[in-house]
């Protein structure tokens, strides 16, 4: 398959990425007086909704209810599980003024809802009978980060923050509801033609309050993983802190147990940085705001100009009649060429070219804008044949993300061998691993990455030794430079 | 048209109000350790949605483009308007701290966002060209109130803020936007079926930093009067705040115009509090997130109990596939009273019965909420019956909305008429006007209300006249008790 250029692979891909969301107009970012924050244009705002239907439809079919709970937590509340704040406390923004008064008590702008969750659960259930329970909510979540801040990577007001929190009677419910959610995480990418990499994080890695963490990661051009989505087993610590039992069908109490799972505007910055290119976006045209525009070229022979427009205008009609979101661009201020260049930006999967010669010989000449390949077909099977190619690009999006990014995991025996792939920005390395923290955090500090942590589905492997301690290794260990 | 007791028109309002809000899962109020801040309840959520819906397809039906902007803002820049600053600053959360660091700068949680817009179009526009500019987002929006808090009326967290900006060349221009816009509120509070009365507010009670403000008022059961969506011209103070001239037609540069316009969480409370009774809500079928409730009664001859609940799947079904949004609700563990109950309260516009007798005559029972009328129609004509039965619950919800509020409001001569009829939770009078402030605030000293400002469009009238200082009157000014 023919691709574009992609002269960023490697070196350049942080300038890359910002020139795409200006150019695309997507997030203005880097100009707001406050680090860490930004404005979703409206072009970007359309495809943020896009991609919030498409997570609303799978969690709303999978009985979800969708609520809204107060942006601000009392600190007190906010440090009810002790774990959970130690992993927070240095990240909380802290209102301390209501107009020109001290608030009795501080309000924390919530970074994650588990206590709020938590706390008026304890109001509303008693009972197994009520069990399970699934709430979501969309929301703006802030972290006041204290590493380098970036455009929807990592931001101190993070506005597309999907939070989904469930409640059970028992663990095994609990971990049913975690593969759950993997699955609905799984089709949601799939959607999106993202790909990703399953791991269980190390026990020192995972969310502050959980038993166990599942993450999504997935790969950047620069070589880096990205956090993608993660799914946390929540045990009884938040129930517990809040002393909130529920009777069990026995007619005991015991505390219910919880999951929580979370997506972010992460979602959005790996479309633009997975499948974009040096002419800006290339989008799946199941997320694109606009799937089709039509571009008609005004004739040398201005006798026909009102001929060729109209031919343009009644293919529009065809297309929008079928259901394909397709926008006609007539503005006469503008080149066919400078037209190109902004719908390639924006992303829009297929461009349609209409000239005296499509006129005249009743066809269209339709471009992809993943491969930027160009054909000329029929007018009478031009509906199907851009249904078709629309499916083909969705099916090239994919093949081709899934295959960059698997080419670049790889299973090596040693950490100098590791170290050598990660300098050379190739990805994510597995190394044979005892199930010892230590020996983990020598590699790590060895080869200068961070554990993503093991596969999930957990993984026997057969022979393979820990290349730090010597013992027989029980699984491997995911080693990345990470975002 | 039979109406249901609606014991609570006078007295017992504001807890009539919160139970309904209770019961009918609407919003968790008055349980948070913060004051003015509550939960969107599933239920509650989706009639939000479906709102939301609404005004957004008005919105982008006109032109207007959805963005979404920080919530915080650093303190300098809400300061930049000095009018508009000190209309604010008793309401404004002030972030203070990160994580255990004091900021460098305070940071407000939005109290409305003008001025962060302005600090933006300014760096995005420069010429005439670019203008008109429609912008609109949907947000949360913080105010530490002083007064009493109140479910959905008065909230320190504002959940639905719906604020449009929009950027003109001149004066002309941005006035016709504000009529654009009121054009919009009508449309939408039709759809809702809620009345209003559209005031220009007087100059001591308009928005900060506006040239003027039109209000739409609405009036609750209670005899009070709410403000449930205001359209501002702004003039050209924000631009002089930040510096922002753009380059007009004849080549000079000038500061651009604004307006702005946002409504809230009240549009909810206003359909709740004035379609609702002793049943709880009353939903307008267009809003309603369920439109029809199917309930099987169990016949006491066993034998046909299978028959009667086949027949009541296949009328589900029949109304599902005529986009009729209907739910079965065949729960074992609820009589069918305890069902009716239940839907009632959560406001279903119509039920549908289906026993032993419905089975076999072949009928089924409607019952309309708003009325609580019973019907039987015979199976062939019910999808039809209940498209008709729907519109005529719209319409008399519309009716009967408009004519309690018509006749609640008076004009009336003197300040002592007005203050027997305000005595009586009658509503609104209008007394004739001199057009001096003076006179107004001697008014609404003596009969304890407040001002809602003149009618609009303006209204001259002949004869009366200002009954403080015997002027002739050249307008009513309208007033209230107000929340």
């Amino acid at each position: 398959m023919i691709r574009p250029k992609k002269s960023r692979l490697i070196s350049s891909f942080s300038e890359w990425f910002d020139s795409v969301l200006r150019k695309a107009e997507v997030y203005d970012y880097g100009r707001y007086p406050v680090k860490g924050m930004g404005v979703w244009l409206p072009y970007g705002f359309q495809i943020r909704k896009k991609i919030i239907e498409k997570i609303r439809d799978l969690l709303d079919e999978t009985s979800h209810e969708e609520v809204l709970f107060p942006l601000l937590i009392p600190d007190w509340m906010l440090k009810k599980e002790g774990e959970h704040i130690r992993g927070f406390e240095d990240e909380v923004y802290w209102i301390t003024h209501g107009g020109l008064e001290e608030l009795d008590q501080k309000l924390a702008l919530r970074p994650t809802s588990e206590t709020i969750i938590t706390y008026y659960e304890s109001l509303w259930y008693q009972s197994y009978r009520q069990l399970p329970k699934k709430l979501y909510q969309i929301v703006s979540m802030f972290r006041y980060e204290t590493k380098a801040t970036r455009a929807l990577i990592r931001l101190r007001e993070v506005t597309t923050f999907k939070e989904a929190h469930t409640l059970h009677e028992n663990y095994y419910d609990a971990e049913r509801q975690a593969r759950e959610a993997i699955e609905i995480y799984k089709e949601f990418f799939d959607t999106l033609k993202i790909p990703y990499l399953i791991s269980k994080r190390p026990d020192w890695d995972k969310f502050a309050g959980a038993l166990y963490t599942i993450a999504f990661d997935t790969l950047l051009p620069d070589g880096k993983t990205l956090q993608i989505g993660t799914v946390h087993h929540l045990g009884q610590s938040f129930p517990k802190a809040f002393n909130f039992k529920i009777q069990l069908k026995d007619g005991s109490y015991d505390h219910p147990w919880q999951t929580s799972y979370g997506i972010s505007d992460r979602v959005l910055a790996t479309l633009i940085a997975i499948h974009g290119d040096d002419n800006g976006l290339v989008l799946p045209p199941s997320i694109a705001p606009l799937q089709v525009v039509v571009v008609p070229i005004i004739p040398s022979n201005k006798g026909i100009k009102g001929d060729v427009n109209k031919y343009a205008i009644v293919i529009v009609d065809e297309l929008n009649k079928n259901g394909i979101k397709v926008k006609l661009d007539d503005r006469e201020d503008m080149t066919p060429g400078e037209k190109y260049y902004y719908w390639d930006s924006k992303g829009v999967p297929l461009r349609i070219e209409i000239g005296e010669r499509e006129f005249r010989e009743n066809t269209a000449t339709i471009v992809r804008r993943d491969t930027l390949e160009k054909r000329v077909v029929n007018r009478e099977g031009l509906i199907e044949e851009v249904k078709v190619t629309m499916k083909m690009i969705s099916q090239n999006l994919y093949d081709t993300a899934w295959e960059n990014m698997k080419k670049r995991i790889h299973r090596v025996d040693t950490p100098e061998e590791a170290k050598q792939l990660l300098n050379k920005k190739e990805g994510i390395v597995e190394i044979p691993w005892c199930g010892r923290e230590e020996c983990a955090l020598k590699i790590m500090d060895s080869i200068d990455a961070k554990s993503l942590g093991t596969p999930w589905p957990s993984e026997k492997i057969n022979g393979g030794k820990c290349p730090i301690c010597g013992r027989h290794a029980v699984t491997v260990m995911r080693y990345a430079r990470q975002y």
